[in-house]
């Protein structure tokens, strides 16, 4: 078996455990600590695809899950796969569909062999297998594909805080499948069956030549689960793990303390991806500790809600002081909607589009809004990864603190390391 | 006074009123015939500007009356104006407003001096006069404006099919306002209101160097009333003239005879601009009638329906046909949907967009599917204006017939002449 993976690393930084290399795949290769572009539909919303290149965008994320209940995957594997059905012809990762299956369906049965759930396009009910999750996305075809898991809670319901709701929400869904839920059982048994089910995965594998398949950690935030699962996990042998189910509402801390403990437990020279993370500063801690892939939906979800991301804070475009306001989003970004010029838009003007003008889109229900505030974001987050990478390469924190206060915030490290 | 705008005349059909030509602006030029590109709210439903240069959109229509309600015509101004506010340099066109008062608003009062309607952002009380029109145009700052017109029905409702909604629509409003419309009399009063009005707004026009105004001719379907109109109209000067009030729902023999016998009577050597036309065919009748200037929202409007225009029909992208359907909408379309390689978009295949693809986007609520129908859409009807410069300059209206089926339907010009 070749592996359809190869990870280099180029460069470490001197004093965490953060590293800069380059993830090869059959379509192509992405720079790591990667910022993965989230295309749930098959589609970056609102964006067209070369779009995501131009930002610098290297790699895109499918959700198995809603692409398996709409349009299928036999249908996508008939149009040529995911590549072809998309239009993009880089590096691509789908999911397992375990995570949505969880956290988004009505969940009628969950049992040692799988989920079944009602699906949220027709109400039918659907199965989901280690089995099958890999057939699905054998038929789709992505570059990158994850181990079928048990994504349970990460914090006890005793001990999450209210403002998590969508913590809470998997909590509740959870505790209505048990009168007397525990939660240190229901880890351990999340555990048993995340790696009994990568094990079926890894065997039901029908391409490993052209698709890689990570495996996933789970453990909630108990970090003894994590230890346990981390540690059986990679004893199988597979080009790539990810740490799951840490961005489901916990607090920053929460976050970087599962990641900095996971993290160093995993293979050196294998591709770490954490999950559905996440803010800078969340991105910044993880990388630090030794993460080298992300993905979050924050970008355009915010973007479509006229919040946009700069490096001192997010901006909310719909504020009525924006009304008035000439200026761009953040000036000095390098974006379409900041610097139009500079991607060739013979027919703007130097100063870009204004706040007051996208407010005036977003006010107005004008698609356009959505999409430069999108485009935007997920500029600042490619821009995020473009300074992490340099910051790595040379030592650079503390320039880099300087630049990305939003990213820094509460972190210690700026003063303790000056260069 | 030096005029903003000049057009000249390149080349004339040999046996119809057609004519080729260029107009200029103080924001650069635009082909005639020219096929004007909606943006309503200052904002092309979906589309990045740039997009409707790359895709040989020339100039841009935006609508007094929405820009005036929200965010207002004085904000506009603050920020540079409406090329400035939209980042657009290109050549741009507003509409007084008066149309969209009468069809869009409820009417509180229309008397010799404007209307008073409610605004339909905040329900408001608004006053639009012949004065009040031009100042808010004036603030806009567009190349081309236009003037304020009393918009009567085109026919009268005795005669109205009942399958044009449009049309019934505006009937009713103006039949609500008196319980014995007689429509002849409703035509006379306003035609002599739109004369009398159009020497008004000439008068308050702030800005005659640097924006050109254009007079309305009304007369809805009565060719009296037409004739009458434009001599009246015509009679004071202006750099360009536009038939008003003939689409509003009346079926296509009408909208061609109402062009045909007033394109003849209008200046020969000024822009002669068709509102808010059309369809395909309408079009090709109307360039053949002397017409040099379109707009409609059909692109846009049609594209975010999942309707696409092709040179022989539209296809109904949603339809289950299309599931399974691997073919771009239109197989030798330049558009960026059709042929993403010709746009330099790298990371495309070949093969563009596939009709199975776009469906899934649609049934998927994906705005990426309006996106790139819209494209698609506004390209074929730039295509089309592309191909009726060449067929005039060449007299090659019996090739452009085989080449667009759909804009020839019924008409018979491509048998009698065989070139």
């Amino acid at each position: 078996m070749t592996s359809p993976l190869r990870f280099e690393i180029h460069a470490r930084c001197s004093h965490t455990a953060a590293r800069v290399g380059t993830v090869s795949t059959p379509h192509g290769d992405f720079d790591t600590p990667a910022f993965m572009t989230v295309g749930t539909r098959a589609s970056v919303k609102g964006i067209l695809p070369d779009f995501i290149r131009r930002i610098g965008g290297q790699v895109i994320l499918n959700n198995t899950f809603h692409l398996m209940l709409r349009p299928g995957s036999e249908l996508i594997e008939r149009m040529g796969g995911v590549h072809r059905f998309m239009n993009y012809k880089g590096p691509i990762l789908t999911d397992s569909g375990g995570y949505q299956a969880y956290s988004m369906a009505d969940i009628n049965a969950i049992d040692d062999d799988g989920v079944t759930f009602k699906s949220i396009v027709d109400g039918s009910s659907v199965r989901l297998t280690p089995e099958r999750a890999i057939e699905i996305q054998n038929q789709l075809g992505a570059d990158i594909i994850m181990a079928f898991d048990d994504c349970p809670p990460s914090v006890d319901p005793a001990a999450a805080p209210f403002n998590q709701a969508r913590l809470r929400h998997a909590i509740s869904r959870d505790s209505k499948r048990s009168r007397t839920y525990d939660h240190a059982s229901r880890l351990s048994t999340a555990n048993e069956r995340t790696v009994r089910w990568l094990d079926r995965c890894k065997a039901a594998h029908a391409n490993p030549n052209t698709q890689a398949l990570f495996g996933i950690i789970q453990g909630g935030t108990d970090l003894d689960q994590r230890t346990q699962c981390v540690q059986q996990v990679c004893n199988i042998d597979l080009p790539g793990y990810a740490i799951g189910g840490v961005a489901v509402g916990e607090a920053f801390d929460a976050i970087a303390a599962v990641t900095q403990h996971t993290a160093r437990l995993m293979p050196n020279h294998k591709p770490r991806y954490l999950m559905g993370v996440g803010y800078e500063r969340d991105i910044v801690a993880a990388v630090r500790s030794g993460i080298d892939m992300f993905d979050c939906v924050l970008p355009t979800r915010n973007g479509r809600n006229a919040n946009a991301f700069t490096t001192t804070g997010q901006i909310r475009l719909r504020n009525a002081a924006c009304a008035d306001d000439p200026r761009v989003i953040e000036p000095g970004c390098d974006c379409p909607a900041c610097d139009p010029i500079a991607f060739g838009w013979e027919s703007a003007h130097e100063t870009g589009f204004s706040r007051a003008y996208i407010r005036h889109l977003f006010m107005s229900g004008e698609m356009l809004g959505p999409i430069l505030v999108s485009l935007h974001n997920l500029r600042h987050f490619q821009r995020l990864m473009l300074d992490i990478r340099l910051a790595i390469r040379h030592d650079g924190w503390s320039k880099f603190a300087q630049r990305w206060p939003v990213a820094v915030e509460g972190l210690t490290f700026s003063a303790s390391h000056s260069n």
